[in-house]
């Protein structure tokens, strides 16, 4: 058990495949996980909560036009945006989540709205909206998000997918962002914001809104963010998953982050990853496909990140 | 273990305050309880499946004005109406839910097209209502749904907010549909629906319709339908809670359910209860508040309804 603060971020499974990643784009998205965890890991240094430090990291995931979440969100097949994303603090597992908006320029500020200025937990489309605008929350227009990577990535998947190909590629088939976060006082949160799957299918909702699923904070056990096949981890609440293993069985963090991502997600075929904080300020970062963009900052530690 | 079927089903935990509940009215809920009941049951005693022995009972709650859900949800504050519904089976965890929808006659069946018909587990809005229509589901319009008792609700339950009086009448508060079997191949199936709370504001998602929440079903361990407060429910991921207890310390369907119900869901202020269904056949009916609408058939036993 340590009084220093941790923050671990991610910026979704879906990357580059390893052949097709240039020194310059590598660089590209160290230079960006590194901006962002230094957002976070500025409130924590400064005695800030891991709520706050949450929020802040994945508001400038979000802004960043590389992951898939605010600007730079993927398109539905009908080229438009539908966004989701969650945050939950661990102290009494109090959570807000939405999905399916458009419109907010950081969806993660939204889900932090409906938890602290609503009776709810989740809200979707324009009931959401509606919380957004009496927060008084920014909005954005179309061209905001809009970045031409993934366009030409929602008109290669319709393309690959008119042929009968399969498109396997992950940086189109899913990216999500999250952070997750413990501070000074022992304190967790978690974070969870995507854009959803390329060419998906209007009103679609994946893991990351869902709390338990995508999205979990415990003070007693870890807080995680997912990434990955959202619907498998839907149908395992992968998230209070591992917080069960903790809390129920006695397991680190590690291994009980390490046995769901890499046998019980595996097992039923899903692809994807997770960041985790423990109680004691340990962290995991598992995942079974080729990378996932992530990055951590511990106190008295040096920022790391990586892709593969 | 047991060779025989049993079936549990649930018409939600916001029962009539037993002073005002006439033996009139009674004995009309006791009857539709009963009628659903037999529904269920004469599909697994014909060798048919959990899936659809919840699913016929699911519908047979949804068809019955009594219950919130289908025919006879509440009004939101604006007087529409938004179902959400999910079902699952526990061989492999596949499941399907939809939420904020309105116009299916049957929103459980909306919800097992979503899993039999799309890659997705939860679909939203106007894409849930495309893969309905798909499915060729009947559609049914406002007239259909409406009844005089839960419009009545509505102006009460606005009346005293504009008063400010507190409105803790849980027969207003919250309601729920809801359904658990295990067939005599011992695989289990769970299904949820509902109209959500009365006066709530459009977009609010509860429970129900998220899996490990307020419906989940395992084979190796239980399935679930849950009613009460949703949002209490869902920062506790209860029905995975449940499951996870069972399969990782070794406790009882009973235990388990009892703990989770009786401490954890008490401790956070949260009110309602569940239907559960084990591996072995056992079940269990909890809940920590005044009754919960519930009755169960079990292989070569009468059929039991009860309300407190």
């Amino acid at each position: 058990m340590t009084n220093g603060f941790t923050l671990v971020i991610h910026g979704g499974a879906g990357v580059l495949p390893s052949d097709t990643m240039t020194d310059e784009k590598a660089a590209g998205y160290h230079a960006a996980l590194d901006r962002v965890l230094a957002a976070g890991e500025a409130i924590l240094a400064a005695d800030g909560s891991a709520l706050d430090a949450v929020e802040a990291a994945v508001c400038a995931l979000e802004d960043e036009p590389l992951f898939n979440a605010g600007r730079g969100a993927v398109f539905t097949r009908e080229g438009t945006h539908e966004m989701d994303a969650a945050i939950m603090e661990g102290r009494d597992r109090r959570a807000g989540a939405v999905a399916g908006i458009f419109g907010p320029r950081n969806p993660i500020r939204s889900a932090r709205a409906v938890m602290e200025r609503t009776d709810h937990v989740l809200m979707i489309g324009e009931g959401a909206l509606d919380v957004a605008r009496q927060a008084e929350l920014p909005f954005e227009e179309a061209d905001y998000f809009f970045t031409q990577e993934r366009w030409d990535s929602l008109t290669a998947t319709l393309k690959m997918e008119r042929s009968g190909a399969l498109d396997d590629d992950p940086s189109r088939r899913h990216g999500t962002v999250g952070a997750v976060a413990r501070d000074r006082s022992g304190a967790l949160a978690a974070a969870t914001s995507t854009g959803g799957m390329t060419a998906k299918r209007a009103g679609r909702v994946g893991d990351s809104p869902v709390i338990g699923a995508g999205t979990l904070a415990d003070n007693r056990s870890c807080a995680i963010s997912a990434t990955g096949d959202g619907e498998v981890f839907l149908r395992l609440s992968v998230a209070h998953e591992i917080d069960a293993r903790i809390r129920l069985t006695g397991e680190t963090l590690d291994q009980a982050a390490a046995r769901v991502v890499g046998e019980d997600l595996t097992a039923l075929g899903g692809s994807g990853g997770l960041v985790a904080v423990g109680a004691d300020g340990s962290f995991a970062t598992p995942f079974n496909c080729e990378g996932m963009y992530r990055g951590w900052s511990v106190e008295d530690g040096p920022r790391e990140t990586r892709i593969y």
